[in-house]
């Protein structure tokens, strides 16, 4: 079924069903994404206040057989939130939704809109001493709709779970324009199908939605971080294991970080502090939240890994200050590898048994294809790196276009070789189709094919993204 | 489309596509259920030993039309796993599904067949030095394949989460009889629909479970358990919130008793042993699993209780022959409220803050339909509740067959109007269809349908349970 293009009768007939200024010409910022691999075509921009509003707009699409690109913060790296192609969409910004309609303290809930950004939302939970942990690079401009439909990873997985886990209920327009009221802050609620967890991580493509309730946390009283360095990621995992020994589920975040960037970020963001010099080929970045002692903690730990010859040096933030300054290091990575452009990225987990051998196979079989440099670094404790490819020093990416899809090849053969996975955190969107063709089950596909079948027969929800059209 | 029952010629074709042996009369106990509220009429039962086999058979069931009943430990409560009518189905028993494929305590991962019974599931993870916390007051008979289709509870979930929370992958064979290998121990994977989730508390109706990867955790190093005499569940939750603030995420049980099942216990399992007497109307068992120190920590947790003037009394278990006291006394809860028998019983959730109004509101709305005694007990730092209604003294349930749906509906309607769940962690199977028709969102139904006919359009999954036949 093809779609058509939003025109100028569509929107004079929706604009009527909705307050002023709701629709407008679609701006520029819409029609981009951070790195740059797809590009939308026009059409035009909702910016509905109410989820009744959004139920309108869709089942408007829905008649028109209009498209409908859902769009959060846009910091999505897998072009999930731009269509290109001239059946040009309505693209659905919940920016105007952006209340924090209620906390519950005692509960440890908070029940957002869609589009709260989630530094704002971390903050609102804050102000009630509480925590939320979701935590990534983006926060300050990601929102939490597009958190949830991505089912958003970050740093603090290890501890409290993936976007998915943190989520109680939702509130969500399906494509059919129906409301789904399923806004509950139940722990525990066995009743029928799980749709909350098909909406997270579909990325738009069954429904969009428009308010969750989210889970809360106290706010560990004593926090503690060290960068440590590591003998190899074999090394670090080992250490790993020692951390839980000493603060179980206190092991808040357990970072890999690879000495290819912190030369990036040396070279190309020179003001970002460097607490160990020179830059030692592999190192973590270790945080424990605990009820009291994580300094101590992170000590014993240290001297274990001493002993046990897994760790050869190390610090300690001793303030506030210096423990922000070891998150921006972590932070300016991602940066300085965008400064320094890749030809190309992999956000991949494993199972924690092959990573080791993984990295040294996988950085071995993309050295075969050229002259690449290697930045693997990311969330060790979750199986989760970031494999990112670079041309070497004085050239440009586009230099190696041709290459790109050879080494994603090889370094996705590799993972799901090991039983991985070809996108950990990022989701499907649209670079990652085929991949998802290639490598995922036959079964699931063609029951992710009914689904959206059964729910969009249309096809107008986020169309070209996660699935092939069919 | 209506099914038919299994004839001779279906079991003669069937059986020479297995193993012999495989195709049996089927038995009695698969023919009951706890609660004795449904009863099946015959049919065969297939005891299928490899995810081969169960696909053969599904791929049979939808040729012939035949209804499939996924049967685990058969210790469900809501009759997911009895098929009443004259349509008699296939009963699939993953009871020789038993085998725990694999242990990854590095990864702290477990690969397990649906069959495998949950306490040996607990043995084998204890076996590696690791904690696998589903834990219930069935295991003994439970499989994990159940667990996992009705996403079960129990005593741990305020730590560690349902059944759900603590799958990674899945092996299953969807009702087309395709198998689907998601199998996967990684903790983060973003790739396509999460049909996990969808299969875990579909009670069998999308699908049969063959096996799954489980999370481990590490086993507490220091465990601690007390009973508490609160003053009123209000009071057991302030409770809960300086235990949380003392131990965090230590606090791995947190649950509430009243008398009145400890007075059933006291008649007729006597020889249970009830550490406080005279039974106080409510008390709460508390078990921490920390590092080091639970003891202390709960000593603290009851000091600052009592000068708060939450508790009153209490004793903290000074052996493990003394927990297993405790534990013994809350299991005795539910075997005692059998052995009475219930009118009604009611595995309920509430927002946290709703709680303690409800137990007061719903007693006297139950109290004003005849003369009951109720039992309100259960997993109160989930906000879940089992709220049990019996006979006076000397009377039997039966003179109240013509109350029960009234007792039901009073007490149903009233979590609902409080933002609660008429299912927490039973599921709806067989008993609560009519309750998920009447209590369920309708855009959230519409969509189940949706799923429902897509995977699974001659409705041979589990027919009748969950959803209404169409």
């Amino acid at each position: 079924m093809t779609l058509d293009p939003v025109s100028d009768a569509f929107v004079t007939v929706l604009a009527a069903e909705l307050p002023p200024q709701t629709l407008r010409p679609v701006e520029a910022r819409f029609l981009e994404e951070p790195r740059g691999r797809f590009r939308g075509d026009g059409g035009v921009l909702a910016l509905p206040r109410t989820v009744e509003e959004v139920a309108t707009i869709l089942r408007a699409c829905g008649r028109a057989r209009v498209g409908v690109v859902p769009y959060g913060g846009g910091t999505g790296l897998v072009g999930g939130q731009v269509m290109p192609g001239t059946a040009r969409p309505l693209v659905l910004s919940l920016e105007r939704m952006n209340r924090v309609r209620a906390v519950h303290p005692l509960e440890n809930v908070i029940v957002a809109e869609a589009g709260v950004i989630l530094a704002d939302l971390q903050s609102a939970a804050e102000a009630e001493d509480r925590l939320f942990p979701l935590s990534l690079g983006s926060e300050g401009s990601a929102r939490i709709g597009g958190n949830l439909s991505t089912n958003a990873g970050g740093v603090n997985v290890l501890r409290y779970g993936n976007a998915r886990d943190l989520c109680l209920g939702l509130e969500a327009v399906l494509p059919n324009g129906e409301i789904w009221n399923g806004l509950t802050r139940l722990r525990k609620d066995n009743t029928g199908y799980d749709l909350r967890n098909l909406l997270i991580g579909a990325e738009g493509t069954l429904g969009v939605i428009t308010a969750a309730a989210l889970k809360l946390f106290a706010r560990p009283a004593s926090v503690g971080t060290a960068l440590m360095v590591v003998r190899d990621p074999s090394a670090a995992l080992e250490l790993l294991a020692l951390a839980r020994a000493e603060a179980g589920e206190g092991v808040s975040a357990f970072e890999l970080i690879h000495r290819q960037g912190l030369e990036f970020v040396a070279e190309h963001l020179p003001d970002t502090r460097q607490p160990i010099s020179p830059a030692p080929e592999w190192m973590v970045l270790v945080e424990l939240g605990l009820s009291r002692g994580a300094d101590n903690a992170l000590e014993t730990v240290f001297a274990a890994g001493l002993e046990a010859g897994l760790v050869s040096d190390g610090v300690i933030a001793q303030s506030d200050q210096q423990r922000a300054a070891f998150w921006r290091l972590r932070e300016a990575i991602p940066e300085a590898n965008k400064i320094v452009g890749s030809v190309a990225s992999h956000d991949i987990s494993l199972p924690l048994g092959a990573l080791a051998g993984f990295i040294e196979e996988a950085t071995g079989a993309v050295r075969a294809l050229g002259p690449f440099r290697v930045n693997c670094f990311g969330h060790l404790g979750d199986g989760n790196l970031h494999f990112n490819v670079f041309p070497q020093d004085g050239h440009d990416r586009s230099e190696y276009d041709d290459l790109r899809h050879d080494v994603s090849r090889r370094v996705h053969d590799l993972v799901m070789a090991l039983g991985g996975s070809f996108s950990a955190e990022h989701g499907v969107g649209r670079l990652k189709v085929e991949d998802l063709e290639r490598y995922g089950d036959p079964a699931k596909l063609k029951a992710m094919r009914a689904i959206k079948q059964a729910l969009d027969p249309q096809g107008i929800m986020n169309p070209g993204a996660v699935l092939a059209p069919g």
